[in-house]
């Protein structure tokens, strides 16, 4: 992540790994999930908190699925089911239950037809926010398989190039693919210029905005520098690239196609066609045999040379090295599975009434 | 693209559409292809030009193509083979085949296997150059098929965020998703800011750059406005998104994912450890069977419905209106049926001069 997107020095709280894990499960579990759901669900979240990634960790998106299941909205028990089925392909019904736990299930089905014929293709309708997406993506790398998704749905937040309204939600791809003694490439984007749960980061540690990031209520760009972000409701985003000189249509065109493998394959309508509540996320995954393809020995072998490679590129002046997608987040977890994590001090507290609330008995410092 | 990429007015020859596929045609005989293959790769630079994407068709390619024949870099008569196959999967050796015909039969394979087992994705590696990639990934279409492809390969040209040395080849995307009534959605992208060849098109026309287009060779991007494209040999492009705060990180993953499915599960090194000549491109196609996942008749409805939302959608202050990939395109196919391609006078004048080189006798105006 941009340095300007980490918890400042004196709001930080440092807690660790198993503990934020042991409080995260036993939320989702209070919520009415089962044992080996809940145990999912916090693995998604803190894989996302360890690998630096907090805006998809536990700070934001918790207290919304706590709401979310409070209200009706998700369902902690969902019964899911195949609607259709071919060698290599599945359509799942999440059944309103929690994309952290429910694609993991299109995901093993995926593995599974990839291991027998070479590739295998999941979408999932109607289900819920998934974190973190390279969580799912990752899945597939640990069978020598290659791992990529995404994810589409509503609220809409991102215009198209040159529009006035919102057509899509942030529409992230995740791509994973594993090498032998180099850290994975594992890759896990917004189709927007700022993924949406960054701009609630910023938003509370006060971060100013680059332009081209956002557009007014009108569909104007807003090019200025250092500007705060509006309020909720009076900006809408950019789709990556930001102008069309700077190619934005480069992100509105991925964010039509996430919008169709997730929505419109999985037989749900258009994000934009979805009615506004509850939020619906559609999903698509899929799983590549590298072995169906070419000697995985040598392909792993070819990835380190091309990873090493990448990270060894000379910098351009005022850069202290190139990296990859994946490497950085790598050292990241090793630092924080020793040194723990360090999160907003509000977070923290949100975690210490909740506990209260529910009658759970974690510590967290 | 881009206003400032078209013919200027003054240069332009109109040139009927099978004047034009007639004489490359000839011209493709000529290097030693057979009937068949000379049709299929007129067929995909032709496509390029009806679509107004003529950066991509006979104009810049043809006379290097004619040149790698020349000097025996490309084989006019490849014995194209399969080196591993799964169910769904097949690996292709392109034996130096020219991509533009190469290609379509890793195409019709994918197709193929799609129409059995949901989905086929095939790999072709030892290939050269394929046009315009949408022409590829719009094959599967008429089989009720979403089509999608990447190539990549050398000539190395643009550098990973940070980097001072190029790493990657404009290793482009192209995703053709078909729909009912409307126009279907065909996206094609280089992951750099601008592709190579559309550079070629505006050195050739005088067109100004924009700020975040190219670095220089010490891989500082050029973040002035409106300067001419240094010489060749002189400059190094930027991935898409351009600087890191404008999201370059994320052409960048897109070109290295390229580089990955077109290389090296191809069976080749990446791209920037391949040798420098012969100019090698290798691919990778997968053809996604509609009836496989949902219902065919109600995914096209859905397509149409979502493609009439994004073309309906309020445009912003100073925009006419909100356009999705392809749909220019297509109608730029159907202007240019009916009063010809405007192509730039240098480019007839080429025609001309190879025409009497090599004995032949088309006319184009």
């Amino acid at each position: 992540m941009l340095e300007r997107f980490l918890v400042p020095d004196q709001d930080r709280v440092y807690v660790q790994h198993d503990d934020m894990h042991a409080a995260t499960k036993a939320i989702f579990n209070k919520m009415g999930l089962s044992e080996s759901n809940s145990q999912t669900s916090a693995d998604a979240l803190m894989t996302s908190d360890l690998r630096g990634c907090e805006s998809h960790g536990v700070s934001n998106m918790l207290r919304r699925y706590v709401g979310w299941y409070n209200t009706g909205e998700m369902n902690p028990t969902p019964n899911v089911r195949v609607t259709r089925e071919s060698d290599t392909t599945a359509n799942l019904d999440g059944d309103e239950g929690l994309g952290l736990h429910v694609l993991p299930i299109a995901t093993e089905m995926a593995i599974e037809k990839a291991r027998k014929h070479g590739t295998g293709t999941v979408v999932v309708h109607n289900s819920r926010h998934i974190g973190m997406l390279a969580y799912h993506a990752m899945m597939p790398m640990r069978e020598d398989m290659i791992g990529w998704c995404v994810t589409a749905g509503n609220p809409l937040n991102a215009v198209p190039t040159f529009g006035a309204e919102p057509r899509f939600a942030t529409n992230p791809w995740a791509w994973a693919i594993p090498a032998d003694k180099e850290p994975p490439f594992v890759f896990d984007v917004a189709t927007t210029q700022v993924a949406g749960n960054k701009l609630a980061l910023a938003d509370r540690i006060g971060a100013p905005m680059e332009p081209g990031w956002i557009t007014g209520m009108d569909g104007s760009p807003v090019m200025e520098e250092n500007t705060k972000l509006p309020p909720k409701g009076e900006y809408l985003m950019l789709p990556f690239g930001g102008t069309r000189e700077q190619g934005s249509h480069k992100g509105y065109g991925f964010a039509a196609i996430a919008d169709v493998l997730g929505n419109i394959l999985s037989g749900m309508p258009a994000g934009f066609l979805l009615p506004p509540q509850p939020q619906m996320l559609n999903h698509f995954i899929q799983a590549i045999n590298i072995d169906a393809l070419t000697d995985v020995g040598k392909f792993k072998s070819d990835m380190d040379d091309s990873l090493r490679g990448l990270r060894e590129t000379k910098p351009a002046p005022g850069h202290d090295r190139v990296v990859y997608a994946g490497l950085p987040e790598h050292e990241e977890t090793e630092v924080r599975l020793r040194d723990g994590i360090p999160y907003h001090r509000e977070v923290v507290e949100w975690f210490e009434s909740i506990r209260d609330e529910l009658g759970l008995d974690y510590e967290l410092r």
